[in-house]
């Protein structure tokens, strides 16, 4: 019999990449990745002419079709696998990513009519442009004594389904009104796949506010918001949700056209991107935290209890496997905050020493780097460049740094940045244990996970905890493709479960990372000190960051 | 009759200029340069064998005399001056800047036997090395509940007179011994040009803990410091102290020689370097702020009034005008942070982009920070990257700058530096008025305040205050030939007072800077929210800076 494969479909915030996995072995075969090529639209519509207000990023839903098909006909024509041997596929997005489709599920920013109209498009998760209505929410919901926040953190952020939508339907009517529904853009790609409209309970549970017992948020509440969004779930979203780990159905002829995969492939229920590597790093019981860290960082933990936690983005039951309540916890920015410091802030003189000394940029800069030592540039920053996903939700905190002199150099802030979001997932590994959720050990997956040892050290020593790392370069598209092989079942080539899944494909690397006490003292000294700043700036000591980012608004505005 | 002129001699860190200036209009007829041919020693002495500690900062005496020959000399050969009409020479010096001399005013490191002593060396104003002598006199006056310390904003510098004198006794008695006494390079000078040692009130005051009441600190408090002490004032310094604005007396035959300069000359009383500056920006009256803005900035301020206001460098009568109260304040960091950002912070392409623009980085960076309105980067820092002089008074404060977003710009950051400073000026000026000490308008002198009309714009939007300009590129030097020319007096073709040589040869712009209603509104809220911080981080509630400071300290030298 020939070797049997999946494929994980791995949908990023730049760019798509199709993993094809040996189904028995989880051994990775090889990928293909092709980038969006409007990637995030940030400033201007592609008509070049619509400009953007701050806050919004959107995507073109085009770009999804299209990275679709080259790279599940490149992975397969790369490494010359027949269709036949693929047994499963599984899907995995960012979220909450949106788009409004017409009844045949086609976006309505294809027509003609709607080219140049933002809310035509797709929202993509980092769109924070609806934090009014999120505010409106979180207002409403306290108002009224709801209790579906309290498993959200206590608040709903701007990044999420509803928040999206009530954008739509305030600022353009038009569009909510002509669209047939309001779709992650998972579950949108899983339809094009299939045919068949198989909503995902990680996208419904995490961002569209719906849980397994009370479903969404009340017909009354939603009224309360807005009379127009009564009937919101009836007509707009679906209340057919269905748990990972099942079969969403089968590649249809539309599918194999766009794909070449062969029809009846099995199709797995979406996931979100980051749910989908905790099968991949090997974690299938309760108290392992993992972390998928990339341009942002999730933080994702399974336990047998419902446990209500104070500013943790999440708990679904099923969410990330099944029969687990999965928690998630979120960090907004990590790899981006690097992205951020290298495009802005570093010096002509550094780029000059890379060239000498054949170095990237990041490599010069850890090395710099690494060789201070704890506590040495008295720099101490707050990680919320992008805001603060957990544990206190709320997108308008901005980064701050201090302690800086006339002396402070680049790989000093640099490192400063680093310590700083291993300082915020401290913050949420302290706010799990303290509320009764169990944490036996960390893990990390991710491309950082992977390759930046100095980061990863210096979150051992923040947390004094040992970190496992995962051992795929693709752990997000790994998972997928094991979603992809629990679809087909055992009969046709797969798992019957995830488990099974587990067992047999996830991957650990045998060496990690162990916490140094003399570091770790004197970043618990900093740490505290981040822990103050964390919470005068961001639980009402001081609002400035709110006041500034309304100045700012307001000067745009004006 | 011919021409009259009057020259004054300026004496900086890294050089000396002679500055030629027609006395009935202010002219500037031109200057002459020479830098000192043993700059700043920081390292070795120049045997260049005996090494130097760190935060040692030396000069020597023998470059003074080969500078001052050079620049007069250069002067009136360049411009073809005679010395006949020469009427009157200023001579203005860093300070505090001593050295040790014997009893013929000889230098003591001109003695072969002291060649290789540092303590026989000339300590420049930046040498630091003398902080633990400092914080002695600063304990010991707070034990004591010495009143001085309320007329320099509480605390005595380590640059000062006292704590310079206080490390030589303890790390050289034998200098101190054999020292006839100390004397600020800038008297020195004027003794070496006429053979009188005429100490001026504005080095006593300002830098020598002198009050023309009260005179020095008492013996029983010199005592309590080192028995040694006890004496001090009498054995090594002077109370014959005289105002600005005096005559010190007339150019010897020594002084012709060295100088080139007629018998006879008059000679100024001389005056710290900032200070000088008061006069040639047309300031004889109490009221008008003048800010002179380099690396650093300095305020000066005329008051009929003592007035102890807390955190303002210094006051002191006769200071800066002779029959007014003298206020220096100072901000530590000013040009100086933007050196830094655009070593530090400035990416590649920015420097690509000034190579493509023929422009230097910092005419770039205004050019970019200049299109953004006020309030619209969202940020906000607190510009202490070398501290605070005042109101704070504290070198162990350190720089902060919040609001930091992904799509945070250079240009954005670069202005919110200028911003700062602007605030802490703001704060400079708020103190003075909150205190009774009235402040009726700004002005501002220097490299900064002639050149960069974008950023004196943002005073004036941030003070809300109009803000003339100083026409003259050598405002200090210009000031010193003033002094020079009422040294002369009227009858030998200068004038008798200040006020008249104010009246005739200081220049200030016609056009000033006026505050734009709009911006100021903005930038109001922008400045409540760096006081709150100011405040929140300057004055205890949240020593975290302190604490960065401390944990660096200990990384270091572990």
């Amino acid at each position: 019999m020939n070797k049997k494969y999946c494929i994980g479909i791995d949908y990023g915030t730049q760019s798509c990449r199709a993993l094809l996995v040996e189904v028995d072995t989880g051994y990775e075969v090889g990928d293909y990745e092709a980038p969006y090529p409007h990637a995030v639209m940030e400033e201007v519509l592609p008509d070049k002419t619509t400009k953007l207000p701050p806050d919004w990023a959107l995507q073109h839903p085009e770009d999804y079709l299209y990275c679709l098909s080259t790279v599940t006909k490149g992975v397969m024509s790369k490494y010359q696998v027949n269709p036949e041997d693929i047994v499963g596929v599984g899907v995995d997005f960012t979220a909450c990513t949106i788009l409004p489709v017409d009844e045949n599920y086609e976006p309505l920013c294809f027509q003609e009519k709607y080219k140049s109209n933002p809310h035509a498009y797709v929202k993509l998760w980092k769109h924070h442009a609806a934090q009014k209505y999120a505010d409106l929410i979180n207002e409403e919901a306290i108002k009224r004594g709801e209790t579906f926040p309290r498993l959200y953190g206590g608040k709903i952020s701007s990044e999420w389904l509803i928040p999206k939508v009530m954008q739509v339907i305030n600022e353009a009517p038009e569009i909510y009104d002509e669209a047939a529904c309001f779709i992650e853009a998972g579950d949108w790609i899983v339809y094009k796949l299939t045919g068949e409209e198989k909503r995902s309970s990680c996208f419904a549970g995490y961002k569209g506010l719906w849980h397994k017992q009370n479903g969404y948020p009340s017909k009354d509440f939603l009224k309360a918001l807005d009379a127009r969004l009564e009937s919101l779930v009836d007509d707009k979203l679906s209340n057919d949700i269905y748990p990972l780990g099942d079969k969403a159905g089968e590649v249809n002829t539309v599918g194999e056209e766009l794909t070449g995969l062969k029809q009846g492939t099995a199709v797995a229920v979406a996931v979100i991107d980051a749910h989908a590597a905790v099968p991949a790093a090997g974690i299938a019981e309760e108290g392992k935290l993992l972390m998928i860290m990339g341009t942002s960082t999730c933080h994702m933990l399974l336990s047998k209890e419902e446990v209500l936690v104070p500013g943790i983005a999440g708990l679904v039951e099923d969410g990330i496997l099944p029969g687990f309540i999965g928690y998630e916890a979120g960090q907004a920015c990590v790899g981006d905050h690097f992205g951020w410091f290298v495009n802005n802030c570093v010096p002509e003189s550094y780029i000059q020493e890379c060239k000498e000394k054949g170095m990237n940029i990041h490599a010069l800069l850890t090395e710099k780097a690494s060789k201070l030592k704890v506590g040495e540039s008295g720099l101490l920053a707050l990680d919320w460049w992008n805001g603060n996903r957990s544990v206190l939700v709320d997108a308008d905190l901005t980064g701050l740094i201090m302690g800086c002199t006339l002396t402070t150099k680049p790989e000093e802030i640099y490192r400063a940045l680093i310590e700083a979001t291993a300082y915020g997932t401290k913050i949420i590994v302290d706010t799990f244990k303290e509320n009764g959720v169990k944490i036996t050990g960390l893990y990390a997956a991710g491309g950082i996970a992977q390759k930046n040892a100095f980061m990863m050290q210096i979150y051992s020593d923040v947390t004094n905890m040992d970190i496992h790392i995962c051992d795929s370069d693709q752990a997000v598209a790994l998972g997928s493709a094991m979603f992809g092989a629990v679809a087909a079942g055992e009969e046709k080539g797969g798992y019957d479960t995830i488990m099974e899944a587990v067992d047999k494909m996830s991957k650990v690397k045998e060496d990690y990372y162990c916490p140094s006490p003399e570091n770790h003292k004197v970043y618990q000294e900093l740490f505290n000190e981040y822990k103050t700043l964390h919470d005068y700036f961001g639980r009402g000591g001081n609002d400035v960051m709110k006041r500034l980012k309304d100045i700012k608004l307001a000067s745009r505005y004006e």
